[in-house]
């Protein structure tokens, strides 16, 4: 910096290193480290922005009457996240001591008590990578979840389920990582460690806590239930296509080496390929088979094809991440038609776009890979692929029974949904005293009377602790 | 990166490069690569974020029956133009070969093929830019255009029109680049490539597709038609402000070389001074004028503004950027006055924005840059003004004259508007089955039934395929 | 940049530099000044986006009829900040001459007249900070301020009160940095230099503009005025969580000199330890208090919690952040519990925010910093938390004081508030003629008739100049 400009750096914090006696080599390298930190708080912070992606992909796919329940779980999910990750999960995740491949647990992880200084970037990283896992959860159990319930729950996966998995797969010491030391899971950005985590989990949850009243009716035909704000959900869809640039290419964790440069572009660029193919051929698609030009359905095939790249995004040519983006939507189209014929009642599609997305990208990465099957076809690359299915059956059994056995145990409690009458009349006001449009004309006209939080909360004085 | 940490860093792509048997000045220049890199990828990303601007502003800007249909065009912009631009676009713009001056068609730049490592970066930057030169048609054309018609029109503007414009103006081979040899057509950051090729297309385009049902008397008077969501509109604005700034300052295109952050830094000071100046004179302006403080015109003066420095940006004192930002602001306001009396109907201004606001931003580049002719009052400065009215002419006959001819030829089969009772009962529930605002108890009062998208879909079965 | 793409780079302004002659130490050294700009640029851009953020939280807050006047005044303060930064503010702040410990007036810097190339990212930088200050008025007098005084305040609060303000702090020269010359005031990023001033200002300027009508009956008894759209208001929210992380982690102000990485991580890491805490715990505890689970006082605690950290962020171990941000919450509610019993009417509790919060904050950093009471319980910090008093105390009284004689004047010549008319009917409709939401099928409903700008131009030609 310019000498005249000392005056404005005051603040800085400036450490007593003295660099006219450092060695170019130290000098280079301490702005290494440097540029790595910037670059992991940069992605960081776009990542951490996809909370609003999330929260508003589901705010608009709700009813009126819920979307203050839904901005809420999304919001506690951000509080919650911070919380468990910073007291255990990163230790569970990346504290590596003794080797141990299947748990990290190294003491001066929990609670960042005594970490090395680079380790604060890292944590951010991690974090808001752990906080995507675990949000994916809310937007299927909407409108009818306990809120205590949830978050306890949340607390659970994003500060134990979500970290385990993630040292199976990006810490040395990981089963996954390792696999049989010369073939092994790979997952670049996390189509399993992320998705399908936060997809299996959100499945079980669903279906414990059943539908929405109403959403089927006694003979199992399906009423739709139709969203009260499609800007809010494509604002959240943009947001969260924002977000995953820095996903998928901060997935490199590293800016300072040789080549990172390279990777983290090809990582960038491949998730646009396989978004504008995802989103664009699922558009046509459904006006072929549904006759109309459907936003929805083309956002979320864009989402499920970002899902789907984050394995390979590294990895492969730009064709192969069309090839894996036109698929993604059509597993993602799939699943989203399959899940209301079994009852289940999921309405955000989460589950077929972090499920489905997850799981087929994870398969598309052993396929079209630089490494793949589809261009060497031979024992490593088959090797890999099963490696694939290996990790993706553990990460479901991981998850699915994990979550099994939370949800099952809050309903023991009686935490994992609401009683009827607090359903019917929407929890913005029953639960939260807070309408989402306070200054509701409609309501007035509609005979019903404004009510104040003050009168919302008399209300529930008597009832249970949701 | 300290040791402790290598546990987490095991995603990463790690390349067989030894450092510590590199040169200084060889880690320097990988280090130097990868700066640039990431500088490009984040600049990329904010400019992206763009897409959330534009479509904000005009799903304000229109009625509420025609909400999601705005969206879905900005929507299909973006899958589009990631399509064309990655199949041929890149190619056409970038890909010199044998130093055509007009059009760039290296092989190995279509679909990316073959192209040089260093190229992902640079691809995702200028798709981010044709994107939004290719997307400012859409707010023109909303509410009334045929769905399927913009889309072939968006593959044809992003892939072919766009890119061959910036091969002319960006590209070491272009003839505007090249000029004379001594003075040649400056544009640091788009108001020509960009803006004024939006712009123009957009102008052709309103025109074929004509005004939307009841907006000119058959007398020529005006019937205004309010958006019905100024908050949106305002949210779009102040993404586009903040995106704007990457696009200003990303346009170096370099953060490595010496001199590089100095000219970035200028390039965002002189936008912020622009949009300053520019949106706070007019809203001056316009309360003496029409008596009232306008959030939409202040907020629009400014857009234009930034529309505006972006040609001289980098090279002008901020001085100059305060005089361009106010002139901007009032070109802008004479262009939304003069549109409507042509009975051009254009619900966002995104003519006076862009066509407006770029053709004043080519000039103002060549008056008040530090070489311009306000400072220099000599041939080369004048002959460089010169040279600006040469590329202004040329890009607006490129762009206006290909527009008339892809519009004209969707006429020819119907292609560019959709029938009379579609537009009056709204695109959202007619042609995509989704109406904005689901849940909406005022169409309940007012004895409408909510649609639902199958029943929505039948109604479609036997229309044309807009 | 590898040679392919030389010709992708023609638009880059390029220095007539040689860096092959140069020596390492030099190029190093030109890689730093530019890493330090794009790190300084990149913040400053995340921080501008919290304009966004601090409008959409004002916007959902307001009842509809005012919605537009929110995002008007907002939108002003932008235009009004950069004018008036640019003009004298940086001169103000940052012009240090002769050593003045009060005020800085170099001549150079005002209107960036000619300063060092080095100081347009730091202009760029500290503009952002002054906006965020500046603004925070404007939710506190929301639905009731007369647009043109509010205007003029804050041109007089962003270019003058402001920059005084942070010269103390943050200049070399300033007399709170400089302390006793052992001791000092210390604000990393803003509790006091921003917060605190923008609190203070606010705090002033409600009470002199007086509640919005119907707030409080004449016994004294609080009617709630609920904000028409909660969603909004979170979306505000989101997107100051994202900003505060620039904010925060930004104002080391340097990335490139060793040690500056782990100095931003650990600011950006307690400020997401800060906010879990903070809006965790309200949240927990007004679900104890008012038997509901609030979205609205959970994502305050949060705000708040950002407030108060970003003093010590940078100098606390993460435990610290977590006290930090669990008081600044309870700090939060009591403020906003008790300003309504003053017959304060702050709509957006923008004087709990960042008075509260702000307050808290410095003084946290004396007593849970690294070297501050409670680990070093002698005389160095005790006299540290001395001089946070001190600052504190000078800091509030400055602000009330020229903030009473700002609006204080402004009552003098009647445009501090509006009629009683203009402010029933709302501003939107009156002052700015721009219905928030114009295609209001309810308007209709209710008999109201849809008024167009024009009809509303007419109505404003008699009124007096607001």
């Amino acid at each position: 910096m310019n000498n005249n400009l000392s005056g404005m750096m005051a603040t800085s914090t400036v450490l007593p290193v003295n660099t006219t006696t450092m060695s170019e080599r130290d000098i280079i390298k301490g702005l290494q480290e440097n540029v790595d930190a910037m670059f992991l708080i940069f992605c960081g912070m776009l990542i951490f922005f996809m909370k609003a992606g999330f929260s508003f992909l589901e705010a608009g796919a709700v009813r009126k009457k819920s979307v203050v329940n839904s901005l809420f779980r999304n919001f506690m999910d951000l509080y919650i996240c911070g919380m468990a990750y910073w007291l255990f999960g990163f230790a569970f995740a990346y504290g590596n001591y003794n080797g141990n491949p299947f748990i990290g647990h190294d003491p001066n992880y929990f609670a960042l008590a005594s970490i090395a200084p680079a380790g604060y970037a890292m944590w951010f990283f991690q974090m808001v990578f752990g906080e995507a896992a675990a949000t994916i959860v809310s937007g299927s159990v909407a409108e009818r979840a306990n809120s205590l319930g949830y978050v306890m729950a949340n607390f659970l996966i994003a500060g134990f389920v979500y970290p385990v998995v993630t040292h199976w797969v990006w810490s040395t010491d990981g089963w996954l990582f390792l696999g049989d030391g010369t073939n092994a899971f790979t997952d670049f950005a996390g189509s399993g460690c992320v998705h399908v985590v936060g997809g299996s989990c959100a499945l079980i949850a669903t279906v414990i806590v059943g539908p929405r009243q109403g959403r089927f009716d006694h003979n199992g035909s399906v009423n739709e239930m139709k969203g009260h704000n499609l800007p809010f959900t494509a604002l959240g869809a943009l947001i969260l296509f924002f977000g995953f640039f820095a996903f998928n290419g901060g997935s490199q964790k590293s800016i300072s080496q040789p080549g990172d440069g390279v990777i983290v572009a090809k990582a960038v660029v491949n998730t646009m390929i396989a978004a504008s193919f995802g989103g664009g051929s699922l558009t046509f698609i459904v006006r072929c088979t549904e006759k109309r030009w459907s936003l929805l359905q083309g956002l979320n095939g864009a989402l499920a094809s970002m899902v789907a790249i984050c394995a390979g995004c590294a990895t492969m040519h730009p064709l192969g991440a069309c090839l894996t983006g036109i698929i993604a939507g059509l597993v993602y189209y799939g699943y989203s038609k399959v899940t209301p014929r079994l009852m289940i009642d999921d309405p955000v599609d989460a589950i077929a776009l972090h499920l489905g997305g997850g799981s087929w990208g994870l398969i598309a990465c052993a396929l079209f890979s630089d490494t793949g099957v589809l261009l060497n076809w031979n024992q490593a690359s088959f090797m890999g692929l099963a490696w694939q299915f290996i990790g993706l059956g553990t990460i479901c059994a991981w998850c699915m029974s994990l979550t099994a056995a939370i949800f099952g145990s809050l309903k023991v409690f009686g935490m994992v949904g609401i009683d009827a009458e607090a359903e019917s009349f929407g929890q913005d006001r029953h639960v939260h005293g807070e309408p989402g449009y306070g200054d509701d004309d409609t309501a007035l006209l509609m005979g019903r009377e404004r009510s104040d939080s003050s009168a919302d909360a008399e209300s529930l004085e008597n009832e249970k602790w949701y």
